[in-house]
């Protein structure tokens, strides 16, 4: 079959990536530039475009499918960014039409944690799959679902923040304002507080993390000691996986997925995680669901999982 | 336009009911049958589908358009009952086939929460919703989600289960075998138990509900008694419409949902209930969903709406 070639453009409050994507899941060629350089929406999407032409010219791709934009708060109806509080673009931004002004393709937007699920079922390792769940674990915690091989946005486009569903009643506090969101404990910066909070608990306590200042602290810095013995970082890492676990048993008695997939920096903790997060899964979660969900770590290239699924969107335009 | 007709029946552990149901939504006639008379499945198919030809005989129709059973366990895959532990017909019990070696028409079959909430969106008040969730409170809590116009049955047909997505991690002691489902805590028996605590922990208390055993305890009851102004009663009510919006907003960080429907012995409590659920389900909403998703008592006609459910479920026919 020929190939045939699509854009994927990640926006990152500090980095926008662009993607040419071959339909095989290959980026073939990336640009970047930096998006808290531009002030001017304008400006910005007249750049990207200009980019995507160069890429086209370089590799001697005459035409694409389409392209796909996921961004932060990206609306996959309205195909606006809305007021995004990470980007200096603030308001609704039309980002679909201004880059339609500048290239006549199809142009699809959606958030990042979409576009990774999308991503992992058109590239990765979910190919196939009707019912499947993506959770994005970085700063906080992104979601996409899919339902009968489709992305759930729900009414207003906004569906799919599990990172926002209340795991422990009036728990930790949440960015969002309210209170024990799943973020606040399972992301990369929930696993810097439950180390906090351990060490704050075990003061006699005396290894490699003691040694870090507080703001210096990161996941990263847990999962290593972890990897070494550290029984503290250990604990932390039971104590993440034993929450997910019920994050995600939840998530099934809700859609029913046949899988569900991890991405971001705390899943490269591996069997550290995941160990104590398989146990916690299988313990909480419905026996009628019993052997019909696996948990697994993303199967896209992790340095290009997010051009990827941008890219991905270009396949799931649907006509609302 | 004609009026068609089709068949609902509403399968309980104790009693049967079959419904003759216009395309407008009116049950015109109805038969009934005790479900723990019969021991031998066939038997008991071969009674009510007797009865449906009885019923369009009286009434004179010559032809339906299908036959929608609710069933504990319906699983609408596989046309099956599957192990459902209060009812005498044990192990896999192929429905669908029984049913229609008898009458040949479409047989559609699921649980009552899913046959619930398609029966809201085609008979009530969730007509020309895409997206909502069907809470039916009860002994247990049931749910039915649509997603896009169609109900989420998951990769192997068994999801919907909201009632048992864990509000309390490590709380009360589930028939499920596990521990903090919000049916626990939101049901009729989780009313109960809220009941129950409270009076153990205020043995000062000597209203209304004091007076009865606890065995003798019901929802109602504690209905009764806050509508009469007694304030443990109405702490009850208070306790659970917050802990139910606390599932409730975050059922819509999943499928962000235009609306909640509600259905049930809890709900006719009104608004001790509704009031406190309110006030819990907007301080718990995400911000991003802030004004986009009602709650709402079901509109169906209370005593028929399992058999408007069951017959709607004829008009959720896909293929997979």
């Amino acid at each position: 079959m020929e190939k045939t070639y699509s854009i994927g453009i990640d926006i990152g409050g500090t980095n926008t990536d662009i993607g040419l994507v071959r339909s095989d899941g290959v980026c073939i060629a990336k640009s970047n530039l930096a998006t808290n350089e531009y002030d001017i929406a304008e400006a910005y999407v007249a750049e990207i475009c200009h980019r995507i032409n160069m890429l086209m010219q370089q590799q001697h791709i005459a035409a694409i499918e389409g392209i796909g934009i996921a961004a932060p708060t990206g609306n996959y109806y309205t195909g606006c960014i809305e007021n995004a509080s990470n980007l200096n673009f603030k308001g609704i931004i039309p980002l679909q039409d201004m880059v339609r002004k500048h290239i006549d393709v199809p142009v699809t937007i959606s958030n990042d944690a979409n576009a990774a699920a999308y991503g992992e079922l058109v590239y990765g390792g979910a190919k196939g799959l009707k019912h499947f769940i993506m959770l994005t674990l970085g700063t906080g915690i992104g979601s996409g679902i899919i339902v009968e091989g489709k992305l759930v946005h729900g009414a207003t486009g906004g569906a799919g923040e599990l990172g926002h569903a209340i795991l422990i009643p009036e728990g930790r506090s949440c960015g969002c304002g309210r209170k024990g969101c799943l973020e606040t404990y399972c992301s990369a910066t929930g696993i810097k507080r439950t180390a906090l909070e351990m060490m704050r608990d075990e003061p006699s306590y005396k290894g490699a993390l003691s040694q870090v200042s507080e703001n210096e602290l990161t996941s990263k810095m847990v999962s290593d000691a972890a990897q070494e013995g550290d029984p503290l970082a250990i604990a932390v890492f039971e104590k993440t996986g034993y929450l997910l676990g019920i994050a995600l048993a939840n998530a099934v008695t809700f859609s029913g997925p046949e899988a569900i997939f991890l991405m971001g920096g705390p899943v490269k903790a591996g069997e550290l995680l995941m160990k104590p997060l398989r146990k916690s899964f299988a313990h909480h979660l419905l026996y009628t669901f019993e052997n019909s969900v696996t948990i697994k770590a993303s199967e896209l290239p992790g340095n290009e999982a997010a051009i990827l699924g941008a890219a991905a969107l270009t396949k799931s335009r649907v006509t609302i």
